[in-house]
């Protein structure tokens, strides 16, 4: 599975040598950083979900997890988060400076919506999922970044409900479509992707030691929407045993 | 045609009043904010000429809009060309400051591609044009906030096909897919918009004062290329006059 989101984002990136190179460079590095490639990893499993094949979904997959990386690199701006690390490397910006990283992020953007037009089946459908996504994301950051930000929990959920879960859905319904999945096939991926990304946000949060919840009431929360997130496998045709192993993943996780 | 811009702008626009509204009232102020709208313009003319219907093109064309308003804000950060006005109003970064700026620009690409996949027909050729035009725009803008920028023609060419042109050429043949068009038809739309683009850019920079060319040199580019794009016009099965006005209309124009 990681072989065929690795390739696929290889063979959608323009080649570093290509002009402008620096532009293409900032891009693979932006993309290449590591990273779990969990997006991707629900939206290949969402098609063998809705009984459809991982391969199908590649395109998809590779449109998700370049959505994603475009948010991180607009996300550590100095407007923004002003981080100069990211998993023990200088972000974009601090490498490339903060023109070619605004740009880069602007191409990785532009790139995800080429990939998921590539999908050989219900292409207008996922573009459509993947761009209602990150609109939805940037929603959240908006809310993220106020200066004015309140921490009451209708606030706390806007934001947990965009920035993060807004991609699980939309990585989820985009596999469910290239899969060849029914609207109760997308429906029951939602909800099971909804429920994963919260619980991958309340683990994140508490990782990050910047949680509104204590601990106990964290485990509580991502025990809750785990929960929810299996139950609504089962309302899928296909072998969801690979979706079922990601949600039972996160749980627990230690970074 | 310019009611049938405005409207469906407004219709696919978030909300002001609906959360997060600054994010939406930045949008908005950035799409508003006058402008000729040329570049939908092309898109609906280049449906008729095609044989369809204007209407058929509007989502396309209000897509083609928001990509470019786009450009436009990050084009205006701090970080790359550092202004704070434009057509006499406060740039929008300006006006909301520089992290709502990139996130309002970030926002209005998204929507352009959800708009995109909304067109009726072929939505997913109008969506690969778009992504194509908007990682071209990305390399264009690249090439041109470059410190080491240089200014022999292979680069200004580079910089006018990807930063001018693309857009053009996506508007025209997004509008010719919306208008149901075939291969032969959006191959002469894209002649036409190619060479419509670059008679543009010519004149603009002719205006800003920072050609690279002489005067004589210009108006002789800005005729040939128009006489390029005219003559494209006769390959399409459709009413081509809208598109012959706006093209001879780009000609000797003052702003």
């Amino acid at each position: 599975m990681r072989n065929l989101i690795e390739a696929t984002l290889d063979e959608i990136l323009p080649p570093s040598g290509e002009r402008p190179s620096l532009l293409h460079e900032a891009m693979r590095y932006a993309v290449g950083s590591g990273g779990k490639r969990i997006r991707p990893l629900v939206c290949l499993a969402a098609a063998e979900a809705v009984g459809g094949r991982a391969q199908d979904a590649r395109h998809a997959a590779a449109a998700i997890e370049l959505l994603h990386n475009y948010t991180l690199v607009h996300d550590d701006l100095p407007a923004m988060d002003d981080d100069t690390e990211r998993r023990g490397s200088p972000t974009t910006w601090a490498k490339f400076g903060e023109a070619n990283a605004i740009l880069a992020g602007d191409a990785l953007q532009a790139l995800a919506f080429a990939a998921a037009a590539k999908s050989p089946r219900n292409a207008a459908q996922i573009v459509a999922a993947l761009a209602a996504a990150a609109l939805g994301v940037v929603q959240g950051q908006v809310e993220d970044v106020a200066p004015s930000r309140s921490a009451d929990r209708e606030t706390v959920e806007f934001i947990y409900g965009h920035k993060t879960a807004d991609l699980f859905v939309a990585a989820a319904a985009m596999g469910g479509y290239a899969g060849g999945g029914g609207d109760a096939d997308i429906a029951a991926l939602r909800e099971f992707a909804l429920n994963l990304g919260l619980a991958f946000q309340y683990e994140d949060d508490l990782l990050d030691g910047d949680s509104p919840y204590s601990r106990d009431e964290t485990e509580r929360l991502v025990r809750e929407t785990t929960e929810r997130a299996l139950a609504a496998l089962s309302r899928l045709p296909g072998d969801t045993s690979r979706l079922a192993g990601i949600a039972t993943g996160l749980v627990g996780r230690t970074s």
